[in-house]
């Protein structure tokens, strides 16, 4: 066990997990404010790396400001929706992209050129103009009638598919979780035979998103600067390794005080730290 | 391709897929009264071998009889329905079974000592007293409630887990398919990290439960005096292959006489026969 | 925990898996022949259920007596080996059977109208003569050739493909576990696309196998007379599940007695019973 | 179909994969140096993208210089081994990393303060001061012994395994494929529960890796500027779109012209342009 602040006085760039790590389902994880506080008065960047696509980052801060939480502002969050935009600005440059999710997530698809279709609209009409699909969130629509229209979309019209959460649950209460559009993604591919293209952590390509908006702020940083703290061994601690950052393990979230060493010799993913959760201790001396 | 009628003459006892091969999303296929007619004038036994757990083989069999088809009555129905109650009555003996289907499904899952749960009414007060979850059919539930409902009940229960039709998909229209209740618990199982126990097509026991029906009627009778009859090579061909019978594939279903050859290779499931259908041209002498 | 001598006495016939039953890698556990005295002397039937397609019932039967086991005797012993000889016998009457395996395990392949062909002796002169392509046992053939030769064989020829033993790896000393011929044909699955059929525990087909002699040689057995002992949840405790017979875990193979209820509780496969193993304690009254 | 050459004439920088597009097992494809030479000429840029790990950049490119293609030189050829080499340097700073794979592929996990193992070579005395398992490539080892040892390794030790070429096959002639180190890496993966970290196309990192290498030489550049060229749908194509570069499939290796249809819209992987080759066709104004 490592003690967070004395973990990050080794860093200069801090990246932040959402869920488990900031908040839980009951709301701010207590004294996480104190946190950032003491980064900015360190002068110390951080970031939120996220691949919760169900609302925008100005939504996302939003949340946080209303819970009390003011540091944290969109241009800190880095969420997987932002990917699936670039995606679609540089390959899908025309037509209708359908999606499955919310309205606010539909922000993330919106751009000049492209109209939005929410899947439960398609029909023989709009069918063949669908140049896209995108599955975001997996509240907003009919689960029957989304995922069937999913699967007859990707049987008939050859054309990227994208999931902009490849999380397959996320915890709803203390005891219970709830299926995410990343675990309903799995399901349209096995029935259809037909990949999704996912982003968001473990990806490195979201990590490489962060990375190019800090390279132009903090010239001269190098990977070995940030630390990656996360609480999901598959996505956080994965996707940090993997990208070649330093990562530290937290123990609000997914794995608990007596089952992380299981699941970390289970898994083989393995962080570079492992401490009781990103709360500083601001007594601690 | 060979002539279905002539095929026939070699054998003593028809396993008949029921869905591609007697009947589609349509109705019946025309002309296949004649089968049957011919098949009860020559004495040759049927069975209709189906992974349909909507319904009971009664209603099943009143399906048939409503369009015309007389020849198939309940006792000659035998559905992986049957092989989960089978193992409800053997391996659950009391408390209560939950379920995700129609009311029609729940039949399968019905008998004394045991109670029955649709999976929606699951609670704090109830779940700790299901000892098996079965699933039945993709309708009669909303998805999104019924499978976050499966999927918290598994990762707090240590259960038995059945879903009675292995099928992923079942056509819906010409070119359309539907997520079928197999489907669906491929995704629960992933989720979860727990298995299902499949009954149905390609396993071996759906066969070895007509097998013991038969072998009571038809003493002497060998693997070598059956044939299986099936649409679809993963489940009737794989299936009837595996267990030892003689397979004849027909085009009247999943597979179209301009695919069926690429399909064959690619899966490297091969037919004994191939037919045109499972129609008998009573004209052809 | 229960007692293993009080459990059997609710049971006339007790199927037993081998490796880490009756015996381990360091040979016989120690007073298991205890157990078959006992069974004799109470009059109930034993058999001995296998995925060991490595050696004829013959072999794997002397080795027993070799080592002072002379109660298991060939007649009870059901290899996964012999339902591929079945299989061969039904679905592939004449032409080259290629095989992965030892010598010793070919013996299961043998039979009149058929050519047995070591795979390392494929090629373009017998290539298109081989009806069946059969994986028996991980030793007797070097990997790379063997391996490279049964890829190449599926992708040109739509033949039946069956893997004799299901199991992935299996224990070499007291740390180290090796890949077994079912690990390999996974590999071979993947790189293909086309699937094994597989013969051994969980499948329900062994059972029935076994079922199939047992109600010969004792009219009026039902299920419920019959007690499945094994180590391996996966195999043994789910397959004689889904068979519908009860079941016992032993803790002296694969499980060990500080982990068996995790490996339980996150598998969701439950024995009925469990009990430290199988050797009956003659002292205990 | 588009002309390679009018294509070309869009971007400023052209990657290409090396296997079916450069080169195949009969050695340079015919007339493939008039396309280095036309580029040259008009300054644009080109990379070689591989995951072939088996040999260093210069081993790789003293092959093409010996075959009469000196316009490839070392550092134009970004391979997965580079990944895997970046992250061991960053990851694991000291110890043991053992590896499979040939000598000449053991290059890409040399550096300062690590000691190279190959696997076969790991013993009781070594196994707990390995820090990482590296595999490189197919040949240089038994494959029972150093799948098992590879085995072995990652059930007992919590160390990184990467994979530095996720292919699961390569083609070896007309008509014969060999199994990769990525297809013997899946099998390692199912049998421990342990996944590799891979490196290579279609992973976006090595995108990242090249693109990286490239706005330092030519600052100003987009992705909008690059082209992809390749012939695997589920490597080179899938990849690059993701990445969001424009991508051209070729028919020269793993796609025939009689089949890519088939396989592009059962992937749902669509280039953005098809191209009978790679070769520049400089009689063609």
């Amino acid at each position: 066990m490592t003690n967070f602040k004395t973990l990050l006085e080794n860093y200069k760039i801090i990246f932040f997990d959402a869920y488990g790590v900031i908040k839980t389902y009951k709301g701010l994880i207590p004294g996480i404010e104190n946190t950032f506080d003491w980064l900015d008065e360190q002068q110390k960047a951080y970031y939120v790396i996220t691949n919760d696509a169900s609302r925008s980052p100005e939504l996302l801060a939003a949340s946080y400001h209303s819970q009390g939480l003011k540091a944290i502002t969109a241009d800190k969050i880095i969420s997987s929706g932002m990917l699936a935009k670039e995606f679609l600005d540089l390959k899908v440059k025309k037509g209708l992209v359908a999606y499955l999710g919310t309205e606010d997530s539909a922000h993330y698809i919106e751009h000049p050129g492209l109209d939005t279709l929410p899947l439960q609209q398609m029909n023989e009409d709009n069918i063949n103009d669908i140049n896209a699909l995108v599955l975001l969130d997996d509240e907003g629509f009919d689960w029957m009638d989304g995922l069937n229209k999913a699967v007859n979309l990707l049987r008939r019209r050859t054309i990227p598919a994208i999931v902009a959460n490849p999380d397959g649950a996320y915890p709803m209460s203390k005891r219970d979780v709830g299926i995410a559009i990343g675990g309903l993604a799995w399901m349209v591919e096995k029935i259809t035979g037909k990949k999704f293209i996912r982003f968001g952590k473990p990806d490195s390509q979201i990590f490489i998103f962060a990375w190019e908006r800090i390279i132009k702020q903090h010239p001269g940083i190098t990977k070995k600067d940030i630390l990656m703290v996360g609480d999901t061994l598959h996505t956080d601690i994965l996707g940090g390794n993997k990208f070649g950052l330093d990562t530290a393990l937290v123990l609000t979230g997914n794995l608990l005080p007596q089952d992380y060493e299981t699941r970390i010799s289970s898994s083989g993913i393995a962080p570079s730290f492992i401490c009781e959760s990103a709360v500083v201790d601001l007594e601690n001396k």
